[in-house]
């Protein structure tokens, strides 16, 4: 079949598996999960072997060892996929949960009632593992899923796709709720982001090329994540030692991530105090730092910080530190180079405190804790699909609940208009 | 100044006034609307004034008598105008309001907090009265707005949208919170759907050909009213008195809207009880009936419906009838043929009602109630931009909430991430 039939066959399909898939019972979803997860462990091997026959593929194309350490399912990598689903059996069905009511002075009672979204697209690169993380979270909200996962993770997702479609149908759900599509040209993607006819929502996964091209060529829906330059405030008159803890802590313990810190702003008032400790800190980690001319002349040994560094979103170890006279102008700061994603003040100021939560615009505002919190798991939504960094639908960490919508319902008693 | 950098240099005005609305207290936004409001009825007079000059126009231009009706700026348009934006003063700020907060095991205080969406982009019709209402709740909801009205309206929104403008900054709101976009070419609304790095939301209001249009065309996030093919499910066992009452309603009371009955589902069990009467009623309020087989073995003198009938938006006094063997086949036709708009039941059965308030996947479903009621006012949202019939980010009556979005705010001691 060509490429483009098989796509706009696996959305038909998939659209007539939502319909159906949205009146299921949380007992079923559940049962097909646990089936996914018990299969993936018993299939440990089937899964391997798979895997290691992308692995070869990717030696031969040259790709990094990054790329294909990102890409290597080990034992402990399939029992975490397999916990993953477990933990999302946990979590309580979004589905049919009526999440206001009122009365109208005519007595009719309006409701609004979670409803599943209807077919969720997931683009992904390499790694495998967010074939059974997104299909988990996507089944248990009661959507369809169409992936489509790297092509350098081919072997690996189809054979994923297969024992999640065995688990599926063994829990009398629509086998076509999860599908991953079997075609590794880029072309599929094209074809698929074009059906919105039969596709709710397009949720790219990835790096920030991967997203503009979604984005870009999409007539779905698309929740973006684009890039975290996220910051750290440190206002004057702070707990410095909290602060110390802070910063460190959203720099240095996974610098690699979108919620680590990429930039620190320091009231001048304790600039003097708080710098050369807290440099000296980071320093020790291994932690380079670009700093602005007062920060210069504050730590000895910083790099000047050049304009594109206020931009930059290292995920590395380098942090990029401004000295500020004011929380108006860090806000400020903020909003120019910011990108909405996660921003912390450290403050004992109750009115500045409450102050930056309102105004600062991003997907999560923290006060004195680490901006590594920008997480569904840490901040008590279960597991996550993904961080939006735009306000339509979602924005921030995405849990289930995000895979829903609401529909109003409306209990009468004959009313009509007049 | 070229049409596209006249549009881009609003979009980039308006993204500018966002970020400093957004932090605007509820006064300054409600002065705003008062004085908008009073200065509509000041300058009742020049409002006409260039209203007639867009009549004019659309005279030579040959529009229909119903278009010219729709452009007609009257006395009580004008005041009707005012009102609605004196109810807006009314309804509570959205901004700023924490809908849900927890606490995680670690002392993490987590809660979501309302927030503007940002710019929003208003691409409609004909009617000028859009210009105020729009501009009212966007403003509210302390999002910047822009406006693009239908190009025979261009006179009456240039005179509104400078009305706002005045009334904007006297409230010491900025300026280009509101804009209308001074430029008749249609190619001025390809450009703004290009704008994604400074608009944030488009809210096409017209007919399905201009709504395909834009969703077609834009490369920022839509919310989409396609069509509203309504249907009323009459069950065995209903209140039959009721069931005439609602139905007669839901067709008759305002046939030319999107939530007026379109098809009527009766079971067969009272089918030959119901029918008869039903249609007469029907007759006498000048309704013609096309219905299935059953429905013409029933009835006299009722047109064979064709399988177009099923899937139309009459917005006219005509009605398909379709005589159905169970509620199950009365939501297979709603899934197969209807919109996700709007749909009733008429039923005395607890089960049967809890059922079909679950299943059917339309953005307002009631029980023993007419159609008509979905409407943001009806429905206790207060005013409404719009109905959404897609589930991405709102679905049904888009009243202010829906302008907003959530951003999570953390309040924390010094929690680091271990």
């Amino acid at each position: 079949m060509p490429i483009k039939d098989t796509v706009i066959d696996i959305a038909k399909k998939a659209k007539v598996a939502a319909n159906e898939l949205a009146r299921k019972s949380t007992y079923s979803k559940n049962k097909a999960l646990d089936l996914i997860s018990k299969r993936i462990i018993q299939n440990s091997e089937r899964i391997k072997e798979e895997n290691r026959k992308d692995i070869e593929y990717a030696r031969k194309k040259g790709l990094s060892n990054a790329m294909i350490d990102r890409l290597t399912l080990k034992d402990e990598t399939i029992k975490s996929m397999a916990e993953g689903l477990q933990e999302v059996i946990m979590l309580s069905d979004p589905v049919g949960e009526i999440t206001k009511m009122w009365l109208r002075p005519n007595k009719l009672q309006v409701g609004r009632m979670r409803i599943p979204l209807g077919v969720i697209g997931i683009i992904y690169e390499s790694r495998p593992n967010v074939t059974i993380d997104a299909a988990g979270l996507c089944l248990k909200a009661g959507n369809a899923v169409i992936l489509r996962g790297g092509s350098e993770a081919f072997y690996s997702n189809q054979i994923l796709g297969r024992i999640i479609q065995d688990s599926v149908r063994e829990a009398d759900l629509p086998e076509a709720a999860v599908q991953v599509i079997p075609v590794r040209e880029r072309e599929a993607v094209n074809i698929l982001l074009e059906q919105e006819g039969y596709i709710d929502l397009i949720i790219p996964r990835g790096g920030e090329e991967l997203i503009r091209f979604v984005a870009q060529h999409s007539r779905i829906p698309v929740l973006k994540h684009y890039k975290g330059v996220c910051h750290i405030y440190v206002d004057a008159g702070a707990d410095l030692a909290m602060a110390k803890e802070i910063c460190y802590n959203a720099k240095v313990q996974r610098p690699g991530v979108c919620n680590a810190m990429e930039t620190l702003l320091v009231h001048e008032k304790i600039a003097q105090p708080f710098l050369p400790g807290m440099v000296q800190m980071f320093r020790e980690a291994g932690v380079e730092i670009r700093g602005c001319p007062r920060t210069c002349g504050i730590v000895s040994g910083a790099k000047e910080a050049k304009e594109e560094d206020w931009y930059a979103e290292y995920l590395d170890l380098i942090l990029a530190i401004k000295v500020v006279s004011s929380m108006e102008e860090a806000i400020d700061h903020i909003s120019r180079y910011g990108s909405n994603h996660t921003e912390a003040i450290v403050t004992s100021d109750y009115t500045r405190a409450h102050r930056f939560l309102r105004e600062v615009d991003s997907s999560v505002v923290l006060v004195n804790a680490s901006t590594r919190f920008n997480d569904g798991n840490q901040l008590g939504l279960g597991a996550e699909i993904g961080i939006s960094t735009s306000k339509i639908h979602a924005f921030g960490p995405m849990g289930l609940e995000e895979l829903t919508g609401t529909k109003f319902v409306v209990f009468g008693n004959g009313q009509i208009r007049t």
